[in-house]
């Protein structure tokens, strides 16, 4: 048999800090410790050597003591696996320090291996039957709630015109209201609501669980009536979010909450990039909504970071849909108008707080909608 | 229904940076985000207040600008499930600058919900029958191998006197070598070197797979003869690990490998520390030995770190086993004796280039095994 070499290759850009030097010995580093794991000296010649072992196509400064590699791999070592993806990328390097995993160039056949959001933006927008303003989105909270306490809210959120209810990302199947319990009855309450309002509204629940009971939960959520599915991909695997988003019997969008990602994105000058982590990897993973931590809330991130996972949601990759950026966390009444600018149409506007800031959930979520409404038409007139 | 609280908690410890009213504050944040996800004033007052948000139980000066916090969660947080106590301890904080997971105290009721290494060091001694010297291990490599490359080297390794003999984390089910064909050829290799050598070392292949595939791989090497696996739970999931562990019909030693986890400890100030990261965790999750980046090697972990390491594989967790620490890189001939003189017979010694050092691979493994029977004996004379 032939060497199995398509002599297709894959790309990443990385930032490395350090001098020129230190840089370039980095990143012919990552070309060693990501794919054959040896010493140069110590690699065969020939095919091995000439394909597996990534390649330095550019080093270019962006700053002091700052560079930027960009690396090509064989797409053959990716397997067209997402797991081994990620293990190219940024596998044994994650270690190491003052190496940060900046943007992906994915080539046209490895792309291919992947479906991507099943939805996106414009699926999304098609299953809630909303074309001409922003999305809204709240989590129903806090854990310790009844399940029918939840429904509850579940009710009056869908009644009021919140599109996507989602589980609090910290619900799971904790005594207070276990996962059957509280999924039959939320879905359950929003139906009711869509039934009164004449709206598509949908319940998502959360499905972290254990490895082998996240399927079961899926597929009980699509029974009872769920209309799409909260995942964190950094607790159940982003592999098994794309599994969720790819199997045919499920086909709910996929909603992915960050939590546990925090640690790859606390470093400039470690970690993945916002634009990947957020954007492309969700993507790649078959998520329809990236959900993140939007600036002026609790989380700190920048305006600047915050329209990089923009840009990963959105820009072109291959075939793949775009994501809907969801930023939460600081979404508040009084700067609503201030996000409009920010992010326009192009996001889903989750608000969990804000709604109850000005009276009850009704009138916060009619203020909103009022809002949205403004916005709208003002761009109109512009 | 009352409300269904046990009283019972579990402990997290938490490094802070900032001054006092600054990490306090980060502490009352830590009880609220990683429960009911609202603001004090929004939760209701009675049993959520009561039960369900964080405690603060201690918080102690532990440096400039540095505190530790120690916070008690109800049990029912976690739901008895792995991935959900993940997102208690550490989902959402995980994205706020200045916290880091330290230590796990978990309670009697929660660990009986985890089996932990099925193994453990005396397991993995008891199948491998080696009781009176330090073990060995190396990994297949490079990646671009063919099948019988690989099975080649892996007779050669355990012929040789290697105790365990895995995939390089890197092999997945690439054309070079894919996993059924790799698998059985290199089960079968270090079978035909045990028959003899009379010895009983195994092969431990790489599973790293996409999620709906996982068991269908370890089931396979199972059927051809493997007698462990390597499994990287960062990119795989530590639940999925966990439920690899469990599995009755497996029944295999787990090791873990640390690809795809650098971003959690490469700050001293965020993240997890390693002593949970590569000890604590990694037992919860059902890993028999914890590979980790020895000091010394090209990862720039430091003997406290690597130390902390060991400390977490072994320290009292309940019933659950002990982990085998396992330090790989920077393992070579010239510093075998400083590396017992820091670990002794407490680790599985990773050892992979070093083993080429003087000459073939055979000699490599001679010397090795030569210098563990003389600081055994050295240890016994003393």
């Amino acid at each position: 048999m032939s060497f199995p070499a398509s002599g297709e290759r894959f790309r990443a850009r990385y930032r490395i800090t350090g001098s020129e030097a230190e840089a370039r010995r980095k990143a012919e580093d990552i070309c060693l410790e990501q794919t054959v794991e040896l010493p140069l000296a110590l690699v065969p010649e020939g095919p091995i050597r000439e394909h597996v072992i990534g390649r330095i196509e550019a080093l270019t400064p962006i700053g002091h003591e700052l560079y930027e590699a960009e690396i090509s791999f064989a797409i053959e070592t990716a397997g067209g696996e997402l797991p081994q993806l990620l293990n190219v990328l940024f596998g044994n390097i994650s270690i190491k320090p003052g190496i940060r995993l900046e943007q992906l160039e994915l080539s046209a056949t490895l792309l291919q291996r992947f479906r991507g959001p099943r939805f996106g933006q414009s699926g999304l927008r098609g299953l809630l039957g909303v074309y001409d303003r922003p999305l809204l989105m709240t989590a129903l909270k806090p854990m310790g709630s009844s399940p029918e306490q939840l429904a509850e809210l579940a009710y009056r959120c869908a009644r009021s015109g919140v599109d996507i209810v989602k589980d609090d990302h910290g619900l799971a199947n904790q005594p207070f209201a276990t996962f059957a319990a509280r999924v039959a009855r939320c879905a359950e309450a929003v139906a009711k609501a869509n039934a009164e309002t004449g709206a598509k509204s949908f319940y998502a629940p959360s499905i972290t669980a254990p490895a082998t009971e996240v399927f079961q939960r899926a597929y009980l959520a699509k029974e009872a009536g769920a209309g799409g599915l909260l995942v964190c991909p950094a607790l159940i695997g982003f592999d098994t979010m794309r599994a969720l988003a790819e199997d045919d019997t499920l086909a709910l969008p996929i909603i992915s909450h960050p939590s546990f990602t925090g640690a790859f994105v606390t470093s400039p000058t470690n970690g993945i990039s916002h634009y990947v982590l957020y954007g492309q990897l969700q993507r790649l993973a078959g998520a329809d909504a990236s959900i993140y931590p939007n600036v002026g809330g609790r989380f700190g991130f920048s305006v600047e970071e915050c329209r990089s996972i923009v840009a990963g949601c959105v820009e072109l990759l291959g075939s793949l849909a775009p994501a809907f950026p969801t930023p939460g966390g600081g979404m508040r009444m009084h700067n609503l108008a201030q996000m409009w600018e920010l992010y326009g149409d192009a996001v889903i506007y989750l608000i969990g707080g804000g709604l109850r800031e000005g009276g009850t959930l009704e009138e916060g979520v009619a203020e909103v909608r009022r809002q949205f409404a403004t916005m709208v038409s003002h761009n109109a007139a512009v």
